[in-house]
């Protein structure tokens, strides 16, 4: 089944200890449809600029990306800089360009409006309710947020809490949003804002899922080297959602091996900066990955 | 097979936000010990002053712990005050009364000296090597440390380290010794100063094993309420120890099932004030709760 994914699609100019690269394709939209498309149909909505490069199309394309959803227009696509610290783990935003950003009003063609399963990648969470409404049945909804918006549209985040099945967000947001530093606090909080399935992501050490079926720990594939972790958040979740969508036998069935898919696919996108990395993975590499997560993991 | 276990035998005076309770029955040996204790017999190396409590010394004994090498001085127990922040990850140590420890000087009786499995619990590491010196030939010989012997004592140290199977220690003190930020180089650099076996704790995240057999991800036991971590690190290295003991088959077979046990011992401990949930807690509870672990990191 197929995966509708909306969410940022940008030009990223990312800073590092060791490097700096201007303009590599970023925005949540491109890492989690990316991320989605290692494992069945993904359709994209998002919006671009004139001067978006071709090449970041031909990527969406080589990824089987349906692109009907993606709107060029006039203007400049959004841009966002920012600069890491030297363990990876703390960046700060040096520029935003919303450009062609400001005015999207994503409007899904009629063969998007079908989609099984939902991803609602970081954006504004009322373009992210704007988007649902348009869609006709979907089974499974999911949404994931950052900081900025439990900052400036908490309202509408609330709102959109109440129709999701499941919501994403890291540790440090689910503090932020529940005023509860411990874990348990914190998920029972989120669950009673409406998702049965919550997700709170801790970055290298993994995730936690909490769902009618009780706990799930995912664990994080060990990385050698981190070159640049922008975009691993959405690429955990395209790739849960892609997985999901493309399993038989249900969400409760199959949504901890998804999240092990996806934290699989999000270590290949810390291997690289933007998506240059998860750009040149194949399936059996993710595969393998899991493979070796699970050996890892076993006692 | 039995373990010994020589570490400090201290009465801890702990500060919460939300309580404080004086002269509780603290110190690494005392915590490693009964953690062991769950799974075989226990011989432990320490001291204490004559202001030691009965009611601590029959704490002990009901954990079947050997306290022939238990030395008893004239002067005060080894006395540790301490206060945690909020959120329990941050101490400050208000007081250290080092009372009868200042001129400890282990000597092992007899009977202990052919324990197969030893475990060096965290103290002085010149200490610790004293100990192990009298030891006739171990097979399984670890270490656990903090960052205080870092500062004041790592000639001691780097010349235990070329002696150890195996070294415990928690992430910011591996970065600490090895002046590495990220796992990978850390760990590398550890095994070159002597230990085949290296685990990390990271405290509510799990630990990690690196070993000849590669690497080994330890998840840990969600708590719904921490009470007061104090000594987890030392349960966890106790209960690991004490299983590895009883079990039959070598290291490489039950050392990631012993991290596990060592896991949920450690869990145990910080939901009470020092010893006293360790204290109440049956085998049965603990084989329960690992079976839950198993459940909740299964996929």
């Amino acid at each position: 089944m197929s995966v509708l994914i909306v969410g940022s699609t940008a030009l990223d100019s990312i800073k590092t200890p060791k490097a700096e690269n201007p303009r590599l394709l970023g925005g949540s939209a491109s890492h989690a449809a990316v991320a989605a498309s290692f494992f069945g149909p993904v359709k994209m909505v998002g919006v671009v600029g004139e001067d978006f490069p071709k090449r970041y199309v031909q990527l969406y394309e080589r990824h089987s990306i349906d692109l009907e959803g993606l709107q060029r227009l006039q203007g400049k696509t959004f841009h966002w800089s920012g600069e890491y610290e030297l363990n990876m783990n703390n960046r700060r935003t040096l520029l935003t360009e919303l450009g062609v950003f400001e005015t999207f009003n994503p409007q899904l063609p009629a063969s998007y409006t079908s989609s099984p399963f939902v991803l609602l990648a970081n954006i504004a969470p009322s373009l992210q309710e704007h988007v649902l409404t348009q869609m006709r049945k979907p089974q499974f909804v999911v949404a994931d947020t950052m900081d900025l918006w439990l900052n400036i549209a908490m309202a509408d985040l609330l709102k959109l809490l109440k129709r999701l099945d499941g919501f994403v967000l890291n540790d440090s947001e689910a503090k932020q949003l529940t005023s509860e530093d411990d874990l348990f606090p914190a998920l029972k909080k989120l669950h009673k804002l409406g998702p049965k399935y919550v997700i709170i992501k801790q970055g290298s050490h993994g995730s936690i899922l909490s769902s009618p079926q009780g706990l799930f720990i995912c664990p994080a594939y060990p990385l050698k080297k981190v070159v640049d972790p922008t975009g691993a958040g959405d690429s955990f979740v395209g790739g849960m959602m892609g997985y999901l969508a493309s399993s038989k036998g249900g969400v409760d069935k199959n949504i901890r091996r998804a999240m092990v898919y996806g934290s699989v696919v999000a270590s290949f996108c810390c291997e690289g900066f933007g998506l240059q990395r998860t750009d040149k993975v194949t399936r059996a590499q993710v595969d393998e990955r899991v493979k070796e997560l699970t050996a890892l993991t076993k006692f």
